[in-house]
């Protein structure tokens, strides 16, 4: 019998109907044979509201006991799948992280999963159970309830099927798979029918956020297939795979911007060795997370420095930069925050040649200036102003994957 | 250090400001050199609408997959509690059932509870914590969650108390504590300071919901002193103790009345062994609960037997009886569905001569016919018509409460 391990998203068991109707979807593998392991996340807006519950008691709830109470949201998900394949004829049966041992270290909101049993999982698919295990959620070698915080239902889905030795894991969502640009601001986006993990990864990290890059992590590391689709139609999805298994490259799979950052710039400092760490060293001390740098040296001697933070931390990182001017001999510290990221992504930049002239060629064409420029192995970023944002991600789609048809 | 337990009950905890408030409580209690073990009951309704979900899926739930729905309730209740108490400055941790293990039997949704663990919340309170636990769960064997049924979080509380050695558990509820009757209807009702368990047993069984049955059995055989008090105000409520232990005894300690129950009259049955066993026998195979029973019999060596059953029950009691017309040889069924059944308890009985016939004088004298009559040790119950309820506990109280003043 194959195993499928298959995770439905809160939209996906948002309401009862949309409970009844992911039975149904479960009903159907039951009957073409499969043996299916399913992972839940809690429903729609629950997790919020118990946020918002914790909220009205402290403004800063001790991580235990948010633990305790969050992972609630995906244990009444459970139970009630549960129902709604008894109900439908479908012998299933529902377990808690702490009912399989999910074990993960102690850290509470955050957690990792160390490793989870497969005995009782086993013995349920052996007497023909369907069987539900809450996601998110582990419990610590002191069975404290713990959570595993951003994504962390993807991350339950993909360690199950690491440890019950399947490579199908279907990620269920409210979109139809991955695409080569946000369909709301590219009319002309395509779903892609595969991405590597690292271009997922990529992606992940510069914006486009159907899979928490801690789940592709844990794919790529155990050769997990992740089928991203949609709980609302039949459609094939996208598979997220190894870059050798791939049928289809792209030079660019995909196109994504954000607008979560601002950018600081440090003017004329002495171009000597340690002023750079002297800077990030302390950011990093405090906890300031700094995605692009940017180091450019002037005539004189005097460099300055160009690096983008989370708007969130803009405030504290201005303040890091004041204390530091004197010591660093800056003569000026500025900032702008409406700024975007742009970027494209792709395996096929690995083999192409000229990627990066190509995007900075289209993006003078439109008038946009870049401000800062980073890439990686499979990623190209600019810096440019947030008002360029959808004139620019448009352009370079254009350019590299609607022009490709 | 001394030892207490107390349990909130949902309305107690019905609020993000009530729980702020039973926080407050708490810390009181610590402030004055208490160690306590708090066991919380779900939210308000948060039971109702679980169970609400649930039948919007199916209507006949898996028990085992309604208690995983229902125990999120109690620990939604215990994680913020703690968060409460942590923003007031008082340590508490929160503890499932499953975490401190709470042994029951399988019986799910009506689960006996078999041994807890006192390891943990032994280290917790040597940690000057307050010990948070989940009422009305536990787990059985194979560690699924069970649920205790009605009263479940009361007999949590008094089974820690008992596997914690001490005797003091407080009851927090809406109410102020055991009444000598429903305040509701009778205006000169008072509050008792003490009440046997037998009593609070009869009041329990006839009809006065302040605590559930199972769990005064529980604090009898423990010899726990269940103080019932109100978490609104700071009254002193009630305690439930043992018959010796009283200060205060009084003849006749509270007046009740039900209206849940109809009565089944079948007429002309021969009198003769077996007939009686015949009927209740099977009514009990297909478990309709039978509460009074009488049997008259008549000159011509006929009988009728009266006996009363839930209303719920009575479509289907009825069908029992009209299958074993012919075989018990009666001449017809009747029923009637508005009745009460009004009811006097108290130990004093036991040594006052004449309870019962002043009672029987008491409702004679405002023309209330009497349809049945039970007698216990410490109770007596008549079935009346439903019209004079209230004139009758009002009058029965009257004679033998407000009359002792």
């Amino acid at each position: 019998m194959k195993l499928i391990v298959q995770k439905y998203g809160g939209t996906s068991v948002g309401t009862v109907e949309r409970i009844k109707a992911v039975a149904a979807r479960i009903k159907r593998y039951v009957e073409n044979g499969y043996a299916v392991v399913v992972v839940v996340s809690a429903m729609g807006k629950t997790t919020d509201q118990l946020i918002d519950l914790a909220k009205q008691i402290t403004r800063n709830p001790d991580k235990r006991e948010m633990d305790m109470l969050l992972s609630t949201g995906e244990q009444v998900s459970i139970a009630l799948l549960a129902m709604a394949l008894h109900e439908i004829g479908i012998n299933a049966i529902s377990y808690t992280g702490s009912q399989v041992k999910v074990i993960t270290d102690g850290n509470f909101s955050n957690a990792r999963i160390q490793s989870i049993a497969t005995d009782r999982i086993q013995k349920s698919l052996e007497e023909n159970k369907v069987v539900i295990v809450a996601g998110f959620q582990g419990i610590d070698q002191e069975e404290n309830i713990t959570t595993l915080g951003r994504g962390g239902s993807d991350t339950s889905a993909v360690a199950l099927a690491t440890v019950l030795g399947t490579r199908d894991c279907e990620i269920y969502t409210d979109v139809d798979g991955v695409f080569t640009a946000d369909p709301r601001i590219v009319p002309g986006t395509k779903k892609l029918k595969e991405i590597s993990y690292e271009e997922m990864l990529e992606l992940a990290r510069l914006g486009a956020g159907v899979l928490h890059s801690r789940s592709v992590e844990f794919a790529k590391k155990y050769n997990i297939r992740l089928h991203v689709r949609s709980s609302f139609n039949d459609n094939e999805g996208t598979i997220v795979m190894p870059r050798e298994e791939m049928m289809e490259k792209f030079v660019i799979s995909g196109v994504t911007s954000k607008d979560d950052e601002a950018k600081i710039t440090i003017r004329d400092i002495p171009d000597r060795p340690g002023v750079a760490s002297m800077l990030f060293g302390e950011l990093g001390k405090q906890k300031v997370y700094v995605n692009m740098i940017v180091q450019s040296t002037g005539k004189d001697g005097k460099a300055s420095i160009s690096f983008t933070v989370l708007k969130n931390d803009l405030d504290k990182a201005l303040k890091i930069c004041e204390s530091l001017k004197e010591k660093l001999g800056a003569s000026s510290i500025d900032y702008k925050e409406n700024i975007a990221i742009v970027s494209a992504v792709g395996v096929g930049m690995l083999s192409s040649w000229g990627v990066a002239g190509r995007m900075f060629d289209v993006l003078s064409k439109h008038n946009i200036n870049i401000e800062m420029i980073s890439t990686s192995e499979i990623g190209i970023s600019c810096v440019i102003d947030a008002m360029y944002t959808e004139l620019a991600v448009k352009a370079i789609h254009k350019e590299f994957i609607e022009s490709n048809e």
